[in-house]
């Protein structure tokens, strides 16, 4: 029973997605470490681990704690080290296969200096998204931060590692192709520079529209994508995915009907959804379909949610789709960033 | 100690706020029914008991649940009648005093239908925002939901409530005081027409900005505002409040340091400020002081938030700062919505 805004998962669908981007892996001869900050769950890190999944990726010190407690034995935390935390590092690294990330010189001295166990480390490379990361190609920091790597003897290098997080803002699959191939140029030359000295160091990328359209990606070592667990309304209006991908809705009880302005009243607001939208002829925060026991329905025509305030959600409708409507029934929505409402919806979660 | 990105609220400005609203209801003459869905707090809750409020309003049936647990005995939940909660409802009926709101002749049925103990119900009456509530002036509509309310032994009316969301995007103070002068004209009509049989009918409304800009309150007889106990860069940069109204920042650490575009990463996302953003020369989601054990600075010069992703936000900044910025500091983030921000992280909190 449905009461309250509700992330519906769809087990099928989303086993659907490990499964082909686990034999993707496989077939690229590459490592496969999904990231697991999209769903945060650990009943979907099971199905994973049905799939031959061992090591995995997360955002943050606090969700590594938290998959640690279920099991997971091996996990890199793909933000850069966060010298407040160096405890909880130190508290992981006795108990798991830890691996952090440094782009500072500064930083991953202080943090050798605080470590008490040894732990592995990724130079972070900025290929070109100018979020974090060494800025390809500065050989002279990548050279400080491997001296201070080279002087402890608490920090493994691991190899270099990038988010081209830029594909999300891909014009077209092109653009994408031409991103990671970028990318993969980069830091093959840094591991072609390095590769004596440390004869493992691995190449790892992560994001999901490279590896969703990508078919080999036999140019990296490791491949960390999450969000192509769910996929979302960003990735299927980017045509990273298709609509029968979308692992998730939200299933929102309808709480106001307007004819007289074509509009519904969910309860489905800004603290279920964020406020992450899209523009197309106006802003909107997600598509519509008729929620069903087993699953749902493709996207209702002429009908988007286009407003949300911290609890409210309005979806302008077309006539004929509002008098099907009544106040009680529940409606689902298609998210547009599933990392994003899995966030604010992980303790109400349903698998259908 | 900061070790993640946390909620630093200031009890001396926050309490200042809650007096200030507190006295003006009283000079106004009008009853303070503070919205609890800003800070969700228990903490809080107890500051504005200390300013005699014994009412409260909340958003969902949940919040209801939450604040009933820490003693508040009568509570309006703001949000049209949620068919799916009415266990819910009667199980908060049994314990408190308990208001709904209702926009609809159907909903209002059904509504009756299904609850064992009695409670009070607003008619909910849309002034212009267009959210939610019966249009008006739709006396049709009225009407036909009043007679339900007549018809049931279990419901009680209230009165007619409203929020004016619209004064959010007004252009000017002028413009909120118009949006205002309209609501209230628009209550007084319904209240007139319905006072002879309702003696007791409140008229309610809800907005900051009006409940802030606005300095005698009589023509409403409950007031409802919930921002104005933390405000936000929101209301302050539309002129709602000062610089020193505003009671909370986020503290976050500083993860990356990049000279080059001059630019500055914290450990802060779309995870702990929502992507709630403001457009002044582009988008960005916060501005930045420095956090002080005591409280905050001003806001650092030519320094925006820029960019958030799930967990990493960007900072942009000038040279000059960027010099004093280590590895490891903590930064403040004023937040652009504090409803939404203090919803990601009321679980790290801390009071100063």
């Amino acid at each position: 029973m449905i009461n309250r805004p509700t992330l519906i998962i769809s087990e099928k669908i989303c086993r659907a997605n490990i499964k082909r981007m686990a034999e993707k892996a496989i077939s690229s001869g590459v490592s496969f470490r999904p990231h697991f900050k999209t769903h945060q769950s650990v009943q979907v890190g099971e199905w994973f681990r049905e799939e031959g999944v061992e090591k995995i990726t997360v955002s943050s010190a606090e969700m590594a704690v938290h998959f640690a407690a279920a099991g997971w034995k091996d996990i890199t935390i793909a933000f850069p080290v966060n010298l407040r935390e160096t405890d909880t590092y130190n508290e992981l690294a006795l108990k798991i296969k830890l691996n952090l990330l440094t782009d500072s010189p500064e930083a991953t001295e202080a943090l050798a200096n605080s470590l008490s166990s040894a732990l592995g480390i990724f130079i972070e490379v900025d290929c070109g998204y100018s979020r974090s990361g060494v800025p390809f190609p500065d050989h002279e920091r990548t050279e400080h931060i491997l001296n201070v790597i080279r002087n402890s003897d608490k920090l493994i290098f691991k190899g270099f590692l990038t988010h081209s997080g830029n594909t999300y803002q891909a014009a077209n699959k092109h653009e994408v192709i031409n991103i990671h191939h970028g990318t993969i140029m980069a830091l093959h030359s840094l591991k072609g520079k390095y590769n004596n000295e440390f004869p493992d160091l691995l190449i790892s990328i992560g994001d999901t529209p490279s590896c969703s359209l990508i078919e080999n990606l036999s140019g990296a070592d490791e491949i960390r994508p999450g969000n192509f667990v769910f996929y979302d309304l960003m990735q299927f209006k980017q045509n990273i995915c298709e609509f029968d991908d979308l692992a998730v809705i939200v299933a929102c009880p309808v709480c106001g009907i307007y004819p007289e302005r074509k509009e519904l009243l969910i309860y489905g607001g800004a603290v279920h959804f964020s406020k992450e939208f899209l523009e197309e002829d106006g802003r909107y925060y997600g598509l519509i379909v008729r929620y069903l026991d087993s699953g749902w329905s493709g996207p209702v025509p002429d009908t988007r949610l286009v407003s949300i305030s911290q609890d409210h959600g309005i979806i302008k409708t077309s006539d004929s789709f509002l008098s099907t409507v009544k106040h009680g029934d529940v409606l689902g929505i298609i998210p547009v960033h599933s990392c994003l409402t899995t966030n604010l919806l992980r303790e109400n979660m349903l698998i259908v």
